[in-house]
């Protein structure tokens, strides 16, 4: 069994001990080198209680990553993920890149293609030449292009939960592809693991806001360069996020006006047709998603309604922002680019409840 | 002082529950009868132990209501709230105004002008006469027609955040009456206190849903009315509510295409005139609603926002789904009819965190 | 109707905001001054959003407080609550006591007693001479004390909820003084406003965990010194603190050795008696305390029950610790200074749910 | 490699749903046979949406399980875990093993060795003659008598978190045998699948309460059982549970009377020394446990603490109570019997956040 050695930049983080959580039980990952700036020289369980006293993982040590000295780390890892504040994480990839490591990028850098648009939502990229190489890792979108990758950019949270629901219809031509509404709700841990006013549980706990509304999101262009993509044609979005009261899982309710005769059938057979392969359940028409039914997994849930009074089609997807809109689909990326099944090591059963 | 007797039908749900904490500490309003059926001949705090050994309140005894003996209430009572559900909620209603009391009516018996309208959500209605002569009891909407009415017919709770945000938009010509979308996230409280396996602890904390999307919950109707009755002209909605992991709350955000040239500005100044009189709070322009911030509060928050990109008006409204969704807003209404000022007896401050 | 016009310094911390939440509808006490270090100059509504919009309140500017100037602070306020961190708030409490001005204390400057268990625990002292004149502000143990006082000092949250289970039990010899377990669970708002990361919503949402276990949590010669007084004798107790993914609220679970033949209706019998005055319920047999039934209440709750088997006596209690925990029940040993009723403006019945 | 077919009797419950999920990724159990009665007939992804749409799982449907007919289930299983109602348990869990299946049990039926306290606390037993075969499922106090056994009576999940904190010190004799008093707080899932309005979330958010006081809980003999074994003597508690808002995870916090000159070091040793093998973390003296860093997992933390100033020794415990006090406990317990290791196909890192 072909078996890699993996490296995880920013492993105290959230993304970063989803990863560790998830590649512990990966059969053919083996967890080689772990970093981190601020609690470099730590245990790792010192970092992620959840490692607390589990032999083999626990009493790894964090340790400082210097891209000048990145040839170290690749002859210890065959894969490294970045989860890096964007910039950083680019500069680190970069340097591993011309290691000869693999790398899968967590962060926003290598998503967007056109230039432009990232210098506009995040400033200078460090390493512009990376861009054209780095396929965005949404396999059930860009399947055939991450076969073999040596640069992967793992998609954002909003952005997967937004494009897994809608991507079927626009690819389909079942709804229009102007004045799409994406509301998405999401739980805290989508902020990081940096305490704020805004994510201190008193002012969290039992409250639910809305922030950066009216297009002032940055997941705003990334939803709008897949979409386009799959459309053929440039989709527009207006994309409100909202902070919920609970620590995992977005849940993303999309409005779309249905091409004439389109019935939330028809949404579901698009979406079933797109979805044979990879990570994506369709629910029945008698279901709705439940950000519940998929904790921990790296499965996402999608649904369709259709609202005849107002010839509107009702786009729902339910996924967990860590594993679905973050770290498993990291991995589900890199199975797929490494030619393995979609689910190889990946858990799918939620944690319910 | 003028002071009214009090009753309250209904006193051991969470709306009867939330009408006596407000009366309770109002200067003009004495309980002196609670009714509730199932639990009729315990005491108050026996159903509320949020009311344990108050003196002069948790020992009230709930009564059995009789409409038959609605004359007895009427000696013991100037009006009477009825939180009952639908068409048992007018049954009692017809009896108590035909004794003479006063009636605000909480459930949506009262609140349909078309009767076509209610038999098609509800089922037929047992007192469709007075139908007319109910006032539905948004005072920012209906102030004049409030004063000294009978008949007060208490907003619905999703429909108090969607008018609130959206009223002023559609009266003042501000968005277009087609294609508006209410997406709408509610607490728990909402579903009632009977136990069900959608809000069984497990299956509600750390889970998000929609439900009852595309058209098919019963409080579109009911925001279709009064925002067509603002716009003078027929509005038509897609609505769609979610459950969230807290108690109270209700945030809405709702998206309607801005007619050309209509800024974010222009929409807080139509809500700041009409909401001069009242209890809604127009946010300042680097403020969003959350609903932790109008918890136990009689007061609503709105605010708007314009995406240029699209075209599209953000009007979004938190409310406690208990308070301003419910039985505050039912006293401010009786506060109304009865010509006092609004905030008469009623929690402005917010119970933060 | 006598009135107090009031200050508060702090106003911009969790104590602070549910001082301005309750003296907004205290129908004796006027606030005329609000102070807060880091957020002076902005308006109220700023710091707590909580007063968005409230005529006359959110518009309130918050002041910078200078010792020096306390005399302009006399000629404003007839009392004024200190709501700082310790040593600042005796600073400062000092200060306006030489002004003239009546002062209650939320810090732990004025609570204890002896000087020396003040200084192990907290450091110097910056006005020890006023430690005599000050009366601890607990008013079911204290009443006669309380008349006329200048300077009170508000108990901790932890310390009402062990000191109003127990007192009854230790006042009336009915358990023993050695070995008493205190076992409590508090609410997040009970750190405080300031962001960290123990506070931070994924890592305490859906999280449980003891903290300064052992006798290291400072609320512990505070208890001590209490029960010890209502005992007449040397009480010592293990205290342990939990921190509870909620917002508000303190359950208390304390075991004592029950003196021989002394039975939970004993227990219950001798709470009424020592309760007849005040705000606690105490509750019946078949019912158990809930932090849920006192949210926003300045009552307590306090029940009892017997385990034959190790001759144990359970001394439960469930309190809000902004409310009844902290700014209720100084407002109710203001009330009570003053001649007042305890519930003098106070709200008693819980939001619930 | 060794692999077993498995059946699960209560598919549809919480405890049944997470032994669907443990399965489901062990790589030596094969998940045939599911069975429920109130939703036979159903597809499990029907039952648990965290399945839905999971291949060759979701679609498997749930069987009215026939005790009858408990040969063709011996057919299609070679272990069958039994989660049903105490009595009906046993019955199905009797009639199993007399077809020639291995049963793993998560009921009360087979955990308590004497018939006259399973009489006291649960009714007729309906297989007593098997109680003598049951072994008692703790593997790190049951390792040697597990091995090849045919009938696991799981632990419950109380007296797995007091139990794995206590048995240590009991067994070293640091601590006296009276007067423990064993504080335990829950999350929800812990009462069940069944809705009920102690569990209805709006009654249970932000509340907190313990229920079942003064040993009046079920499981008070199991932990007295099973740390009189260790201790090789009688021992007495006093257990106090909780009902915490949270859906997973319990904190036991337990206090006992240290013997003259223990220390918290020599508790730490003690655990240590008996939890060398197993699933146990004994924590470094700089932390302490919090159930968010055992969620999902099939370890449990201990830590211990000593307060000198009352001689009393704190022992403390983390689990998650669907995983490793109950479902995952009864895998690593299966694991023993087979001869494998603890851990084999289990979560050993948190989910976290």
């Amino acid at each position: 069994m072909q078996r890699l050695r993996v490296g995880i930049l920013g492993a105290a983080g959230y993304t970063g001990g989803e990863l560790v959580r998830l590649i512990h039980r990966h059969p053919r990952l083996d967890l080689t080198y772990v970093a981190a700036r601020e609690r470099a020289g730590q245990r790792l369980e010192q970092a992620l209680p959840s490692t607390f006293g589990i032999p083999g993982l626990g009493e790894l040590v964090l340790e400082p990553f210097d891209a000048a000295r990145a040839d170290e780390v690749a002859k210890r890892c065959d894969v490294v993920f970045t989860a890096l504040p964007h910039a950083r994480s680019a500069e680190a990839g970069k340097a591993l890149l011309d290691a000869g490591v693999r790398v899968v990028d967590l962060s926003a850098d290598f998503r967007l293609r056109d230039p432009a648009v990232y210098e506009a939502w995040y400033g200078a990229h460090p390493a512009k030449e990376l861009r054209r190489e780095a396929v965005y890792g949404l396999p059930e979108i860009h399947r055939e292009r991450l076969r073999d990758v040596r640069l992967i950019a793992a998609p954002g949270c909003y952005p997967t939960s937004a494009i897994l629901a809608l991507a079927p219809l626009l690819r389909g031509g079942l709804v229009g592809v102007d004045g799409i509404v994406i509301d998405s709700k999401s739980g805290v841990s989508g902020a990081g693991r940096t305490p704020s006013p805004s994510t201190h549980f008193p002012e969290t706990g039992e409250g639910l806001r809305p922030y950066k509304v009216a297009g002032t999101h940055r997941h705003t262009p990334e939803i709008e360069q897949e979409l386009s993509l799959v459309a053929q044609g440039e989709v527009r979005v207006i994309f409100t996020p909202h902070l919920v009261p609970m620590s995992r899982g977005i849940l993303t309710t999309a409005y779309a006006r249905a091409k004439e005769g389109v019935t939330a059938g028809d949404c579901r057979e698009a979406a079933r047709e797109m979805y044979r392969q990879g990570l994506v359940t369709v629910l029945d028409d008698d279901r709705l998603p439940d950000t519940l039914f998929v904790r921990g997994s790296a499965r996402a849930h999608v649904a369709y309604a259709f609202d005849a009074r107002t010839g509107t089609v009702l786009a729902m997807s339910a996924i967990d922002n860590l594993a679905r809109g973050s770290s498993a689909q990291a991995i589900q990326a890199l199975n797929v680019a490494m030619g393995w099944p979609d689910a190889e090591g990946l858990p799918e059963v939620a944690l319910f409840p």
